[in-house]
């Protein structure tokens, strides 16, 4: 195992190559595939003195462009260069390029694409946080899998449940409250719990880079979504206020949703029961249910985004596909087609023949992560 | 039978008090409920006409009122009043009713709320027009119901089959075709289809006071929704250009929807089968799917409207109902408690105690229809 510093988490607990899907309620399709794959290659064991120091050099930049760059922490090169020519061709106004801008959606996968997702999908840890907050009301949980594996940080006994242990966590720990609950339990989660090997609070790991090309697109008339394959309820209590995209504007999985009088109040309460899953053939009908016409730029990470990526390219006039291949386990992480987590294989051999641009964080990305606390 | 001057018109061969409710895919809610109910009274034989009279009428009061009104079409009053002065206090800065503008949601029903919905809802027309249209293609459909009923114009005959029946109509006219596809034949017909008694475009029934008002609350900060138990794809590719609502911005009912490569080309194909029905309780549930925040007023006109107006009147703050109660048998159609289309009985009961505004459409509105063809 090349990776995690902190052998108490679960994550560390994980050995190479275990992989699981997690088909459960509210996640959906949060893949549980945990640290010390080989795709983890070279990571910092300093995990929080490193992203510091990202940050201090997340800070910097802006400063020392020239005041006119939207794009501060993109380094020049090939895939700036993209951006910025499919910005003004679609803005060029007199041109046979030019969208209007009603018709200029952007669409944004989450992890891995807008923040980082390694070692594990950031919703799978706040899963197991709730079991965790959640144990003392259920003391049955002691001796019950996969919650015991859970509390006794043995997650090879939780895995051995299989997906329905998953299904199990995310039940218990996604659906019987109601919306506004939740939403206030993940609020309060997001505001406070911070990344096991980067003692990072989840907001300030997401991508510098990426929140710049997010400003960037608005600044020229486009409509951003983030189209995931976590839970939309997960991400609509921080989106707004970490990417600036407001909940109307989040496409995601969801769990069944009912509403009914409680003592004459009305409420929406979170059923234990698969409503959508917003990823891989998923994300084409996502978009199409949520935002009714097809994007004309995509951005993902993963092959999750594949048919995203294809459904948007695909339409007629200017397009634009982006994948953000993680190249850098200096600063972030390494890994691709042998990855369980964010596994990027088909897209990449795709996006050569598709013509999409291809984000080398590495060489790409002047800074990773911000340097303010968001 | 008080109603309809086309004889013609499937619409005119149903008796009173006749409904069903059509739970079919793509239409999923349409209630089938025809013409010739009690709840149409005094209706003027010489539709079309009268509506051209309308239409004039509509045009006039823009230019007769202070130019600083922005609600011409509407007559001075209670309903007039409660709508200026919710907006006021929620766009009074510094005011404890102030609702920053990301928080100015308001949600619309259509059919009934933004233009008619009589004899029929005017999707269950597309409907039946679809059938006919495609009847070349389908010789079977001669001698087989529901089609053979619609061709020869014999609703009776297509009401045996009950449920069944209408759901069929509907898939076999919602379904089996590209979503591109489906958009291009809703806006062929959208822009020829004329209505059977008033001769006018569909869009040309839509309601002048209405527009207004979206475009008043638009003005103040709004972002208006259309949240209807109709299709979302019936209504997507023209509320924009009618309502100035863009489709990320329509909710309604579904079919099923998947992605498909075809020859290396990405689709979305409809399926014949329900995905979700945005009607009655469904309306919360659909507002906090797409949406995901609370709207702070709620525009409808029938008890399929009850539980948007709850959810959104319940939440804290300022907050806005109303009820287009339709009462104008010379301009438009009375109906309420006993119509089998668009019944509003306990939603107007519900009006008084929580407070909700009512509109007296003959009394409230100076004019029903716009004057220009949209």
């Amino acid at each position: 195992m090349a990776a995690t510093g902190d052998a108490r988490s679960l994550a560390g607990l994980v050995g190479p190559g275990i992989r699981r899907r997690l088909l459960g309620a509210g996640v959906a399709v949060v893949a549980l595939a945990l640290a010390g794959t080989g795709c983890v290659q070279r990571e910092d064991p300093a995990g929080a003195s490193q992203a510091a120091s990202n940050s201090g050099a997340a800070g910097a930049p802006a400063a020392n462009q020239a005041p006119a760059d939207p794009l501060p922490s993109w380094n020049a090169g090939a895939s700036k260069d993209a951006i910025v020519a499919f910005v003004e061709a679609v803005t060029a106004e007199n041109s046979a390029s030019h969208v209007p801008p009603a018709e200029r959606i952007a669409v944004f996968d989450n992890d891995g694409t807008l923040w980082s997702e390694q070692p594990m999908y950031f919703q799978l840890a706040f899963a197991l946080d709730r079991v965790r907050a959640l144990a003392p009301q259920h003391p049955e949980w002691a001796t019950q899998q996969p919650f015991q594996g859970v509390l006794e940080n043995d997650l090879p006994g939780v895995l051995a449940g299989g997906e329905q242990a998953l299904v199990q966590l995310v039940m218990a720990t996604h659906a019987g409250m109601t919306t506004d609950e939740f939403a206030a339990i993940v609020t309060d989660w997001i505001e406070t719990a911070r990344h096991p090997q980067r003692g990072l609070l989840y907001t300030e790991m997401v991508f510098q880079p990426m929140l710049e090309l997010l400003d960037y697109l608005r600044a020229n008339g486009f409509k951003t979504f983030i189209v995931s394959g976590g839970g939309i309820e997960f991400m609509r209590p921080w989106a707004e206020r970490v990417y600036g995209i407001p909940p109307e504007q989040v496409v995601g999985s969801s769990i069944k949703t009912s509403f009914e009088m409680r003592d004459g109040v009305p409420v929406l309460v979170r059923a234990p029961g698969i409503d959508f899953i917003d990823d891989k053939a998923g994300k084409p009908v996502g978009i199409h249910q949520h935002i009714g016409r097809r994007p004309i730029a995509a951005f993902g990470n993963s092959d999750g985004d594949l048919q995203m990526l294809q459904w948007t390219t695909a339409g007629d006039g200017e397009r634009f596909g982006l994948i953000v291949h993680h190249t850098d386990a200096e600063r972030e992480w390494a890994y691709d087609r042998e990855s369980s987590i964010g596994r990027l294989d088909e897209a990449l051999d795709e996006a050569a023949t598709r013509g999409w641009t291809v984000v080398d964080m590495a060489r790409d990305w002047r800074a990773v992560y911000p340097d303010a606390v968001r």
